[in-house]
């Protein structure tokens, strides 16, 4: 008898026909019984034969599994495992807690700290394990990654295998925007025929990405191809969904992106606005686990800025949580509190070189995105896009993973390990309305804990009339970018003043008095 | 007979009652004729018997001027002036050119490099020299201040003279918030009987800022007051406006702001909403010389970027430009072409160490704004917060006017230096769609000079694809931080790759190859 470990994979491995179409002909469910609880759950087809059904129990004691099928080798087959307690580190996968932040499954904090290498697993193999490297010497704990290889700038490598039999009978030979228009016809894909092994590829890396502890931000559609993956159409895209999802559910670190820049895929032709809520509504209703689901947009450069909410409608029930592209991120705490859902901003801007306003930003403006976004209740996504020189063939993290050149990374580590000695599980905004639109703060939800950012910016006082009257805390003064820490030789009050140095990056970590 | 230059100030001064109240009951009129042009100016009286009538011609030749009064005193006298060529340092006032940018009368480009420092002319006399002074050493050319003295955070002395007699019986000892809802009736001010001298003060150091080519964008009504100059009523606004316009409107570089944030003199209670309408017609009515003519406001911080146009209905027919507090200064093109009218960027995050969001920005943020919203079709506006310490004495330029202490000023300088040296009479906006929110570019209305700036962010390289197809331009590389200047070894073209250093505050001055 199989023992699982909860939130671990149940795996059962069936015998099958290798004949007609397996992927279209062949019904698979399997249904999970442990006490009361009845789970249905879909099975797929591995290749060679072979079908399986995957499961990440939810609750310790002992399940039953029976199967269903239209082909007899497949149906009725019963098994029975053993959900056993979880480890100590294993703390599950993450869940909307509270309503407006997350935390793992067994209440431990989380707060996002992501990073985007999209294409990376994709990449020859030295790449993929420089980045597992690096994703080891940094302290992300989420990653924003495709299913489908990327087809654009600084990003028009083929990759080794594809996710679909046939093709490519021809694809452009270097990124232009034009070719996202192009018919799939051509191509010779047939998506009715998937290669398990691209998506078994995928699986271990994201079962890599777990042993380090960070979640898969999984983007199931982009615009950025030139194979026709971005215009399969409706029945093949479901079919890839109830594919995919099949596969991954019962991954713990899966998170469920629909798509990258959904908007620039309608302006492109390839997926219609309208065509989400139903694709959304499908990923909810074929995942047995309730992964974290939700879309990120593309149209909000600055000069948009009046209207901040080019967006999905967040507010549609299937949605867990903002995944939102913009650089507003001052407004954090007013979205939390209009979507009642955490707030993530996955792109602000990467630190980088080139020629692009998104891929341009310093490594001092990268950082500071993420001290105002977290402070203020969000989570941050980080990119790097360096390049040596244009065309360069050295990998760039945000496409490929490989290394970081930059220099934001290390601070937003110690940023990190800043909330994890203070015992910050999840941030409660602090000043958001009012006169402090200087500066950034959060604290614990007590109270106990505050931390406040300066920013760009250089008072040399302030009166943080925010903070609760009649305590007094202990300061520990902080230069985010230097990551130098003194003490603050004053007590710090919501009515007295407070002084600092004339510098920018000033930060104070404030601590109750008893 | 007198000779007035063009644009300088013709003054007939006449002998009149002194008995009852000459502010409320004598009216005086004078017709002023050159050929077929008849324009009627109201005089005002100047005390201790003295009546006047001033304007500013604006057509070379022979004027004649007759007066009408209700007091035989003042009636049907009649004077003949010539009005003369304007000398080559007179270029006149600043007026709307293009519909959306300004130039002075005399068709010279006029760019809006503004500073501020609200209430100096009230100041100590050692301070308005030293504010002249550190004028003389920059480069500014207009200057935000106020009509009426200033009761705000780091500005509570009273003023050595009020503009009404019979006050203050009392005044609050300190400035706080709550002053400006005080009702005006117990502080004493006779609202009906104006103290010449404090006028004449004001017009002493409106001619000392012509002089140094420096418009006076003076600011008619303000909420910072606690004794109840914001809270006279309709009558006796419209008496103040009366009077004021009629001493004033014969200075050539007079600009009228009917408010500094007249949204916050709303909110306490001081002059309603609806009622600038009027406000706004009478100060046109009443000015025979068309000054430029707009309004301020104070509700935009960032938390409500969501909706950019918290202010005034800059259509109006009344109003020549927009002068707005904003710091989403990306939208300046965008605004420009909605309005058809120039706008100006009148405060945008002062250079500064104080507790206040608007306060503490550094030098390189200071300076950033200049170039962002000059290159996009802008005028800017430079304020600076320095202090020694919390309620320190000192002069704090922003208020006081007195010395500069910042970094900012010496680049700004510079810039319009550049802008000078270059020709640029004014900017036409480039790339103001598409991809390129990294970067500010402007170029003179013939296309031949470029400015593209980079800003905070850090490009190696750029396809400035805005660029006319088919033209090659020599580069000048400069640091707008650093001031330095550099050849650039390459031709820049719309179509090639252009190499910049890695370093925040590019510059590329572009000048088209013959």
């Amino acid at each position: 008898m199989q023992k699982v470990e909860k939130w671990k994979r149940y795996e059962m491995t069936l015998d099958g026909p290798v004949d007609g179409n397996p992927y279209t002909e062949v019904s698979l469910i399997a249904e999970f019984v442990n006490n009361g609880t009845k789970i249905s759950v879909k099975g797929f087809y591995d290749g060679k034969g072979k079908y399986k059904v995957r499961y990440m129990p939810q609750k310790e004691g002992m399940w039953e599994v029976k199967t269903r099928s239209n082909v007899a080798e497949l149906n009725e087959k019963t098994d029975i495992f053993e959900c056993t307690e979880a480890n100590k580190e294993n703390h599950g996968p993450v869940v909307v807690s509270g309503k407006t932040h997350f935390s793992y499954a067994d209440g431990k904090g989380y707060i996002p700290f992501g990073t985007t290498a999209y294409a990376w697993t994709v990449q020859p193999e030295n790449i993929r394990q420089e980045t597992l490297a690096t994703l080891k010497q940094n302290k992300f704990n989420k990653i924003r990654m495709t299913v489908f290889p990327k087809n654009y700038s600084y990003n028009t490598e083929e990759p080794e295998l594809y996710p679909y039999e046939g093709g490519p009978k021809k694809t452009a030979d270097t990124f232009d925007f034009d070719d996202w228009m192009v018919s799939s016809e051509d191509i010779g894909f047939d998506f009715s025929r998937f290669i398990p092994e691209y998506f078994k590829n995928l699986e271990r890396y994201i079962d890599e990405l777990d042993n380090l502890g960070i979640e898969a931000d999984l983007i199931i559609f982009h615009p950025y191809d030139h194979w026709g993956f971005a215009r399969m159409g409706k029945k093949y895209n479901k079919l890839y969904i109830q594919y995919l999802v099949a596969r991954l559910a019962s991954f713990k670190n899966v998170w469920w992106s629909l798509a990258n820049e959904y908007d620039l895929m309608d302006l492109c032709g390839q997926i219609r606005l309208d065509e989400w809520d139903s694709i959304g509504k499908l990923v909810q209703d074929e995942d047995p686990s309730g992964h974290l689901l939700s879309i990120h947009n593309w149209y909000d450069p600055p000069q948009h800025k009046d209207n901040t909410k080019n967006w999905y409608d967040y507010s549609k029930p299937w949605i867990t949580h903002l995944s939102v592209q913009n650089d507003n991120v001052f407004n954090v705490p007013k979205w939390v509190s209009e979507y009642r859902k955490p707030v993530i901003i996955d792109e602000c801007r990467y630190e980088g070189n080139i020629e692009f306003g998104w891929g341009d930003n310093t490594a001092k403006g990268m950082m500071d995105f993420f001290w105002r976004i977290i402070l203020r209740g969000g989570g941050a996504t980080h990119g790097e896009t360096y390049i040596d020189k244009p065309n360069t063939k050295r990998p760039i993290w945000w496409a490929h993973g490989g290394k970081l050149y930059g220099d934001s990374q290390k601070r937003i580590n110690y940023f990190k390990d800043i909330l994890d000695k203070n015992g910050f599980s999840y941030i409660v905004a602090q000043a958001t309305e009012g006169p402090h639109w200087e500066l950034a703060a959060g604290s614990t939800p007590d109270l106990k804990k505050f931390i406040v950012y300066f920013g760009e910016n250089q008072p040399e006082f302030e009166i943080l009339d925010f903070l609760p009257k009649e305590k007094k805390y202990s300061a520990q003064l902080i230069n985010a970018w230097d990551m130098t820490e003194s003490k603050l030789n004053q007590k710090v009050t919501a009515n007295e003043v407070t002084y600092l140095p004339r510098n920018e990056f000033n930060v104070l970590i404030l601590t109750e008095d008893n």
